[in-house]
């Protein structure tokens, strides 16, 4: 994996060998992005598939459970990883003819997930793309491109289809304090794919909103309650509220794994509270920029109520509100929109 | 002057010896924040007057006069200064004696500027303060103090004289991107003071609204035009729109020159776009974290429609909706609120 917390800087390539060196990477943040870490996770009980030293089924099998609790513990609020354990664990429970069968099945499980990851986030990108404008000056929070999933990612892969179709956007970045993913990754991956940008600091984005520039907001999720709030990375909210108070539309794109149709409501997610380090170690030309003793509170995630969001991508088609009604209807699966 | 850009690291104090450095402090923000500049740029005219090689007045006033408009040009938006040049020019261009009666006049209004400025600023403070009560969590952006201003300064005064008659106030301290206004200054100020306080993320202002548990959002203004549409610190707007969104208070505080009834709403106030440097110089663990070649956008304010304001203060008293009514019958100044 390469390593998010030295970009733009450093392009560096991580080798995880085993399942504990990927839970630390994705507790601290050498891999990050709701899609991406659920597939962290599923390596990483491959991983631990493959170097067991157990010779029984039942032995493997607790082992697994062990890591899956782990790995399930690393970050709360993105629900992928833990779908990618459910499924994972789907298959170490099932019935197995041998421990090599075994093993088998969970690398190829793993494998499976990933690949279904590139497949998935393309077909986002189909829909989201439909969704731009030639023209267009689209604001974008976090990051959500490849480095945020297996390839393509979730709103930036939307992005760069529509740039690929031969549209022009612009895009303004929200740096997305406190670690910097719209600055340092999101702003690296426009550059590689020759999509015109400017980063502007969070809280400017309101400005832009009411001078009527912007055509559009877009970001991903993390986690998506049955009635369609969405958590996603802090500043969100705001963000939305204020396209919303403008009249931009807000598109919030998610692969359906990230719904969570057993929470009702966004309230009721848990978030993540991090390192107060992340607010407080800033350097301006070498400088610390807070006070030596000063406190910090870093939530990771906020809740974006459903109202603000006007339309969500996933790879089963546009989702529409009522959410409430809507998201219950797709994630079932019966039917997929026509592409 | 304190140099500003250097807290909370260092407190060095810089002299200014003429008008030109006088200037420069107030362009690359040595010294900012709407009360100080006004009064610093009133010191800067004082600096030609008292430095002067003219025998004559009228070289003098000539002098004083491009002086003044050099100074009015450093920072566009704050309309403080060019309420203290407009003052300072009133006194140049009046009847003088002699050339030395004009330079004690010109030196006479500048420190009558300064000295305006604190028993202002206490004013304002106490009638802010009434607004805190004994328990209360308030979000506060930029840098509001003593810093701002020649002492107390508009916001950050009242949180201060509300802390100093002994209520427990608790302060969530936006860190104001770009330049760190919150994190650098207005949280070195709150540990001089002894209150307690937490830095957050601009964008994290939104939870913590959703979230019940902050009583008030305070903070300055730089212009305010007659219809009570508020220019300050980029990121005033979607935090104050939050605020409204979640039936918290928001209180906005200044002086009274800090109104422009000349300028019928916000949207014909003139934004201040600073250097893109500010955006992209930004290091974590001494790496810069934006892309070698990014751009950046930079406006160092943003326009809060009237709406938006529960409440302003100012030293004639607090001042409510509709404020196309009330704020032009308060800066006619014919009747103060009592105290």
């Amino acid at each position: 994996m390469i390593d998010q917390r030295r970009l733009p800087g450093q392009l560096i390539f991580v080798t995880c060998t085993n399942c504990s060196e990927i839970s630390d990477a994705i507790r601290n943040m050498t891999i990050r992005g709701a899609p991406a870490i659920g597939v962290a996770a599923a390596f990483g009980l491959a991983l631990t598939a493959v170097s067991t030293k157990s010779h029984q089924i039942l032995e493997l099998q607790k082992e697994l459970a062990t890591d899956a609790e782990i790995l399930s513990q690393t970050r709360p609020t993105a629900i992928n990883l833990n779908w990618a354990l459910r499924r994972m664990m789907n298959i170490v429970n099932s019935q197995h003819e041998d421990l090599h069968s075994l093993q088998n099945s969970i690398v190829g499980e793993a494998n499976k997930i990933a690949e279904e990851d590139v497949a998935t986030n393309l077909k986002m990108a189909q829909y989201g793309a439909k969704l731009i404008n030639d023209g267009d000056t689209i604001i974008h929070h976090c990051n959500t491109g490849s480095l945020a999933a297996v390839d393509w990612g979730t709103a930036l892969g939307c992005i760069r289809l529509a740039h690929e179709q031969g549209k022009h956007v612009n895009v303004l970045v929200d740096e997305t304090r406190p670690r910097l993913q719209g600055s340092r990754l999101t702003a690296w991956e426009l550059e590689q794919y020759g999509i015109p940008y400017e980063i502007i600091v969070d809280g400017a984005a309101g400005g832009f909103l009411r001078s009527r520039i912007v055509s559009k907001v877009m970001f991903g999720a993390d986690r998506v309650a049955a009635n369609g709030d969405v958590a996603n990375k802090t500043g969100t909210y705001m963000l939305a509220l204020a396209a919303h108070e403008n009249h931009v539309p807000v598109i919030s794109v998610f692969p359906s794994t990230s719904v969570d149709l057993s929470i009702s409501n966004g309230d009721l997610i848990p978030i993540e509270e991090r390192d107060p380090g992340e607010v407080l170690n800033i350097e301006i030309k070498g400088e610390r920029a807070t006070p030596k003793n000063a406190k910090a509170l870093n939530p990771a995630f906020d809740i974006t109520p459903n109202l603000y969001i006007s339309i969500m991508v996933t790879e089963k088609g546009l989702i529409k509100p009522p959410y409430s009604v809507s998201l219950p209807r797709i994630i079932s699966g019966s039917k997929e929109e026509q592409l």
